[in-house]
């Protein structure tokens, strides 16, 4: 067999190298027969190119060339061409020359693919994953793969020309109290014993500011054994960051740094700095999210003040109870039918609300159910808040404060979307601040720690810790874009006296604490600095970054929510023997499917 | 409390900011008290400088300095001053200055260290673990932890620069068929089934070749279930490298000179290249080892020809019987006690030899039980084989050929230790080739692959897969350097007639093959490039860069021999209702005590 080894990429090929000799490798994209020439396109990673076995110039390159099939491996020795120009193909990179082939060697045969190798597809999301090694083929999959390979590129470059140190932290570690439910693997030698995969390298990091590392990072992935939803994957990846003895802002200034050479060197994005900050308040009472997408407006208001004392019963009376009347202004949409406004009332009573209260500002005046309670003094309040002009419509929601705002900053993402208010081009920071460090679980009747129980206090809010630990913010802060979380980090608490405090304030004794927290408490002894980090999401950069709204698409071998590998089919059974060895046994043999 | 941002890293401190105001954070490595002049040594990532506090300067700052201890976290506002010619420290990078300490804030109190933070350390490796964020801020931790963080960078940038993709593949995974024990990961969501860590990224490297990514790497963690030795860890780093299109010899070509330039961007090592080749037989043959170090001589040297009709019934007997009598000369040391010599007597016996004769050319003439058997001839051949010059002492080993070479192997690497043959600052690489395929399993009575079995034969031998098994070469090599194995690889069988005579020489039914690797298969009919890869230990080229003996000593948390983590106590019972939710239950509680 002839040994024909690459020279070129086929999609490196342009006039330039016409009259050159190359020999390409790659699949079969599309093979014609025209009048006894064979036309074959051929791909592999870089691009697309035609190649032409005309038996006149080789006679036993295109017998071969007869015989190959869709997907079919190749090596081809030709000649480039230039394509005269009535056959020069302007919508392909190479298309103006061609591959005269001299030589056709078939590497392998394939059997015909479940599904066409090109980027518009129509076909089941699960076909694709078991066929996944043929879903990569798609040049819309290859492009992600590379846009993920140079957006970790980009940042450890960025970290270590900033003095950051990559250290490896261990996946086979300690279950984690307080945490999400971990992934456990049981241990041979410690029988009875187990290892847990880490949710983050939470610990382990700050241990190191504790080794006196500075600066550390760490691209690395991540397991939490929760109940996935659409864009949640058993195991993910995060950038973890942590550093010491760096004051907050020159932190933030730095991570804003990061991400905007992230977005620089992976699309071309310059990113505006320094990024907008919203607390954690303001972000709920405004966009009614602690993830605000700010690509448009549509902002909530309070409408409250302006109608305590409205003879609409619905609003004064739950101001009177405490409650908060807030709007909507949906603009220009006055016009709607009595059935577009019941679909959003159903959607609004679906996320938990008793009613939508909608009033539209038509030109024949003011509509829907609360107009004729409103006096003119408070239209007027209420218009001035909203901005309503003619011909917009306000929908009211009256409840509980953090009801109100859950419905409706949910109805204005929905409705920005339907609306088309969106900017998809657009990439809208803003850095959320200001959380609280605690939130108050009625069924355990305790506190739970918001990020971490390690998470710094605002230092004014510190003597709150034993008064009122609910009003107690957090030196935390989230990296929001467009909707979406893609990164939380805090201060550490550093200090033994914060740190006891906190405790007390979590209801957990220094026993407990002890017990749960031993090495990490027993290390902060030994001389434990000011530190602090950050981790984003990694998967979720890459997937805003390649324009994409699943995460899947954004992972080589992703599971689906069922956290299965349709490629490889696990997990799986295993053999009795291995078991043994593990010192344990399967309780609940309940197949898969009865799931 | 005044805030004190760090201006400079301690160790940045040289004559040309003296006069300068600056702000230091870090640890005390030293106080001393000298007539009311408190001088503190004060450590950062960077280095050490000596902070001077007077109390007629600052009575404040030489108050609280007298407060502090070892390893307190300070934060120093001074002045950079020269040291008058007497005082200045040149053992001490920045021994030319000192900080005039004009405020010292204790940003954190430390207890009394349990060891020293000095690089000598005199102190059982189990206290080290269990305080390992004392034992990481020692320099020679932090420079190994910052050469480990180089080491990946400067691969990661090769590959980058040569079209490689990292992707990252599954840990969550499917447990790997003919492999080594793996570890296992219930699955909550699916009753009775389990992931499996990767043991490598194997099958998936190939996936992405079949799916078209061509140039594939990743630095990533990898498991195996093993009973640990000194070198090895339940989980470590692998350099992950696959190719297809690419012949073997660039493709060798393009590994040395990335290993090239990583001793060169790391240690400053100019590496000569090409490599040397060393079949495998062929270092069995001369070192006894697949992994010789060759950093000194001492060969092994046949003398079967040379002693066939010997008159000493041992090795003429071990010959007729079809096995080998070998040699090695330990030059100038034809002195040695006989109590010497029985040392090495008893290592042979202890390494499975019968015994080891030896013959010493010593002025008065050959010594030795053997020297009398051999005729003129006889020595004289052997005289010319070995080299053997007055003074020399020749070691042999008379048995089957393997243990004639494992024991005398080993002597050699023993005794090249123990006379101090060994150029310490060398590197010497060269990569073994022509590995066995397959190696028959006595107890099994089959073939097990010596790689995985998807490893290519070579051409030449493929017939043999049906006609005699065991003398089938593979396309696989390994690189080792200085007597270890620091990375393997080979070329794969993309070809399904190939892979089908593989399995037959391994016993496996076409049936019994697809359920094993099923979708690897399956995935090979739809298109498999030729393609081969290989891996390197990256722990292994950490603690061979660093010129250290221990892979644990390049590991930031690594585990003891038995899977340990002494610092957090990992592995470790859990809740009862975490294994209820994952439905398995522990069926031997022993508790590792009882290990």
């Amino acid at each position: 067999m002839e040994t024909l080894h690459r020279t070129h990429g086929c999609g490196e090929l342009t006039r330039e190298v016409v009259g050159r000799q190359v020999v390409l490798n790659g699949w079969v994209q599309k093979r014609r027969d025209l009048g006894g020439l064979i036309f074959i396109d051929l791909r592999d990673r870089s691009g697309v190119v035609q190649v032409v076995c005309n038996p006149e110039i080789s006679p036993e390159a295109a017998e071969a060339a007869d015989r190959v099939r869709s997907e079919y491996v190749l090596a081809v020795r030709g000649t480039v061409v230039q394509r005269s120009p009535e056959t020069v193909n302007p919508r392909m990179a190479t298309g103006e020359i061609e591959v005269q082939c001299e030589s056709l060697v078939v590497l392998n045969e394939a059997k015909t693919p479940p599904f066409p190798i090109q980027d518009d597809l129509d076909v089941e999301e699960s076909v694709r994953l078991k066929y996944r090694y043929v879903d990569l083929r798609r040049p819309v999959m290859q492009r992600t793969l590379m846009l993920r390979h140079r957006a970790m590129q980009a940042v450890r470059s960025f970290l270590d020309r900033n003095g950051f140190v990559e250290v490896e932290t261990p996946m086979l570690t300690r279950s984690t109290p307080e945490g999400a439910r971990d992934y456990l693997v049981p241990s041979r030698v410690h029988p009875g014993s187990f290892y847990a995969l880490p949710q983050s390298p939470q610990i382990f990091k700050q241990l190191l500011m504790v080794a006196g590392m500075e600066r550390y990072f760490q691209i690395v992935r991540c397991f939490r054994d929760e109940d996935l939803r659409a864009d949640r994957q058993p195991e993910f990846t995060q950038i973890d960051i942590e550093v010491s003895f760096m004051p907050l802002e020159p932190f933030i200034s730095l991570m804003e740094e990061m991400v905007a050479e992230l977005f620089e060197k992976t699309i071309g994005i310059r990113v505006e700095r320094p990024f907008p900050r919203i607390t954690y308040r303001e972000a709920m009472e405004r966009y009614g999210s602690d993830k605000p997408d700010l690509r448009f407006g549509m902002e909530l208001v309070d409408l409250s003040e302006a109608v305590k004392e409205s003879s609409f019963k619905v609003f004064s009376g739950t101001v009177a109870r405490g409650g908060k009347v807030k709007a909507i202004n949906v603009k220009g949409c006055a016009g709607w039918s009595r059935k577009e406004i019941s679909r959003w009332e159903e959607e609004a009573k679906n996320l938990g609300a008793k009613g939508l209260a909608w009033i539209a500002s038509r030109d024949e005046g003011l509509k829907g159910p609360v107009a004729k309670f409103l006096s003119d003094a408070e239209w007027a309040k209420i218009r001035e808040l909203t901005s309503c002009e003619p011909g917009d419509l306000l929908l009211c929601v009256a409840d509980e404060q953090p009801l109100v705002e859950e419905v409706l900053g949910e109805l204005r993402l929905r409705l920005g979307r339907e609306l088309d208010l969106i900017d998809k081009g657009s990439f809208r920071f803003a850095w959320v601040t200001e959380f609280p460090l605690l939130e108050y679980d009625e069924e355990d009747g305790r506190y739970y720690a918001m990020h971490h129980p390690f998470t710094m206090p605002m230092e004014e809010d510190i003597p709150l810790l034993d008064t009122d630990p609910g009003k107690v913010r957090a030196q935390a802060y989230d990296l929001v874009l467009n909707g979406y979380e893609i990164g939380g980090g805090s201060r550490r608490i550093h200090r033994r006296e914060v740190q006891e405090a906190m405790f007390r304030a979590l209801g957990i004794s220094r026993e407990e604490a002890r017990e749960k927290f031993g090495f990490l408490l027993e290390a902060f002894e030994y001389g434990a600095p000011p530190h602090g980090g950050i981790a984003f999401g990694f998967d979720r950069i890459v997937m805003l970054l390649a324009g994409r709204n699943n995460l899947r698409d954004c992972i080589a071998f992703p599971k689906t929510a069922s956290g299965s590998c349709l490629l490889t089919d696990a997990p799986a059974p295993v053999d009795e023997h291995q078991l043994k060895e593990l010192h344990i046994s399967v309780t609940n043999k309940m197949s898969s499917e009865d799931v």
